[in-house]
């Protein structure tokens, strides 16, 4: 049996090398990556384990039985389901018709690869994208919400959005109707980036009117899925679409929710995967606004700007990033005269964040910024109490 | 200097017997708690301490100066006003301008006194009340916000003090236009009962346009005040009056308030006596709501339904009063069916309340009630995640 395995990889390279002879090894790459996706009994967690183990999970199609049996904790039957592998030919049709959609495929080892969605429990082998994922978008935050959004929710949506993308953040979303197209749409008029999770293959535009949307984002940022090619968006692709979202952002940002929405089900896994969970609240009585409540009342931070959002993500930021650029604690030469000023200031005391904006005349969203890529860059630290102090 | 003061308690006694020989006795306690409340220098928290010292506080007037400095931590500037206290006669006018306004005095000792201001940092020596203020008050919930309430505010505080009524809750508020307003006309509509405290003399209607309300709250709960008779409603005196409105309350409900509203400083004055804060969200944008986010972000409980607000104050009911009752596992013969059933499923196992409501066929309100009951008379205690189990 190992020796079969063995085969079938030669054997598929052989194929791919003949084939497509100029790509041949990136196609052998990106097969094997497709093949890991499509081994039986293989999840994304069995998927980590492999990861955890061999670094490059690929190796696995090159490993023998025992050394299969010595990844900690991985279930026989996915060792069974890659000995047998043997479904190149599909692997072959599936990288076609990726490119005939015109989707990159970028996998877990890629540099393009988003370094939040690694740290998940269950990261996706693979993304199928449509347009260009890159390291600013690591600084990403979600706005999620109803389909059926109300007036209320999507001006609420639409400020946020402008606001987030007015601070240099990623905005991601769903590419559903009402909120999450609404965050898009925001996102890209505010000239931001944005990244649109399918629950269906990247190359279906659902729904159908979206299309120009559809587009818009591919432009300005990515559409991504780590569904094959031509799949339908069924119904229960979309809780496992929905860790996705929260997995790429710091934080998720319900707008609106009934208390079945699916925007709960991405709350809950942003909790599981350590990240903020931010919920607007409306008035009592609106159902629309039932399951954003619920998130509040379970400890989701209330959100009406988004200072609230940055106040409570730039911790997080800032331990993620700042560490390796802590040492510099003179200015660069060519900080500007604003970044000075409220250096200057927090070299003098700790200030919160109205202090800072009295006494430096700016406005609430400069001074904001201003703090948070202070922050970022390893100037400032946050005390309790929302004080800032130069480090 | 001892003995002048002596004197004067005296004189003030004789004095009091020849003017309304029939009530004398009375009078003289009346004087001396009104005494107290007029001595230069002593505030509610000193008065504290001499309750807690003498346990009768105005046996401060017979002590001595010895005496008086042994009270742990009692200022000197008290000492002095109490050894030189003098003004009796302004004493016997305030006692017969209450009377002329028809105004009860209760003291910080009598039985009408209510038990949970008792316990505050800064309790009043007495109030002047025009109603009836009974035991059933301490099971109470303040509900006040916005003056300039919206329809939605109204709306909200109306639903809330239906439910609490509903559930024999006395609503308390501060009488104010707006939110007040519509909390104690909503108690009243119900057939519940309603406590005003006033920032103004009991006897002094504050807004006029609530006159009619002002006599309907006496006749069936009661309008209350520490200040004297006549007091104008000054705006330095609502602070003060505000922590007498969370100290009657199990917990504060704020509908509707600003970020400048009063509201939050009852709110702020409900947390450091040890009381539940509770606030309603609204619409972001709207100023109205500014102040109930800010108190939801702190740490305050949303509210959508009384519901909300029972769980919270559950347990807090249950250690004030239900440790007494606890002995008592096997229900009273005159139990009725709903409560024995809701028992009956509860001693099978921990149940959440949407499951007692499931399993029982009940409304909410009913299981509620009846698991409310249970609680308080010791039958029932919460375990976390909200689940009852019979004691």
């Amino acid at each position: 049996m190992i020796h079969k395995a063995q085969m079938n990889v030669m054997d598929t390279s052989l194929t791919f090398s003949k084939r497509t002879a100029s790509t041949a090894p990136v196609q052998n790459e990106d097969a094997r990556w497709i093949a890991l996706s499509r081994v039986k009994g293989l999840g994304c967690v069995s998927f980590k384990k492999l990861a955890a183990h061999f670094v490059d999970p690929t190796k696995a199609f090159s490993a023998t039985a025992p050394e299969l049996m010595a990844v900690p904790e991985l279930d026989h039957s996915v060792i069974d389901g890659l000995l047998s592998f043997s479904e190149w030919e599909a692997v072959a049709e599936e990288i076609r018709r990726a490119e005939r959609a015109g989707a990159k495929i970028v996998t877990f080892l890629d540099a393009n690869y988003p370094a939040p969605l690694r740290m998940i429990a269950d990261p996706p082998p693979l993304l199928y994208v449509k347009g260009e994922l890159g390291a600013k978008d690591e600084k990403a935050v979600a706005v999620v919400g109803s389909r059926s959004a109300s007036d209320y929710g999507r001006r609420v949506a639409r400020d946020l959005c402008r606001g987030l993308v007015s601070l240099g953040f990623t905005v991601v979303s769903g590419m559903a109707r009402g909120i999450d197209g609404v965050a898009h749409e925001t996102a890209l008029s505010a000239g931001g980036r944005t990244i649109a999770v399918l629950g269906s293959g990247v190359d279906l535009v659902y729904p159908p009117d979206h299309a120009k949307l559809y587009r818009h984002i591919s432009e300005n940022g990515a559409v991504i899925s780590e569904l094959p090619i031509g799949t339908r968006p069924l119904a229960y692709h979309f809780p496992a679409r929905n860790r996705l979202i929260s997995g790429l952002s710091l934080g998720v940002v319900v707008v609106e929710a009934t208390e079945k929405s699916g925007s709960l089900i991405t709350a809950a896994l942003a909790l599981e995967q350590g990240r903020e969970v931010f919920a607007v609240p409306g008035e009592v009585g609106s159902s629309r606004s039932r399951g954003a409540h619920r998130l509040i009342r379970q400890g989701a931070k209330l959100v009406e700007s988004v200072d609230d959002i940055v106040e409570e993500i730039a911790p997080q930021l800032l331990s993620r990033r700042g560490d390796a650029l802590k040492q510099a604690r003179r200015l660069p030469e060519n900080a500007s005269d604003g970044v000075r000023k409220i250096f200057g200031l927090l070299q003098e005391r700790p200030l919160q964040i109205d202090e800072v904006i009295e006494a430096s005349g700016f406005t609430s969203p400069k001074v904001l910024e201003i703090l948070l890529e202070l922050e970022l860059q390893g100037y400032l630290r946050q005390l309790p109490g929302k004080r800032y102090i130069t480090e």
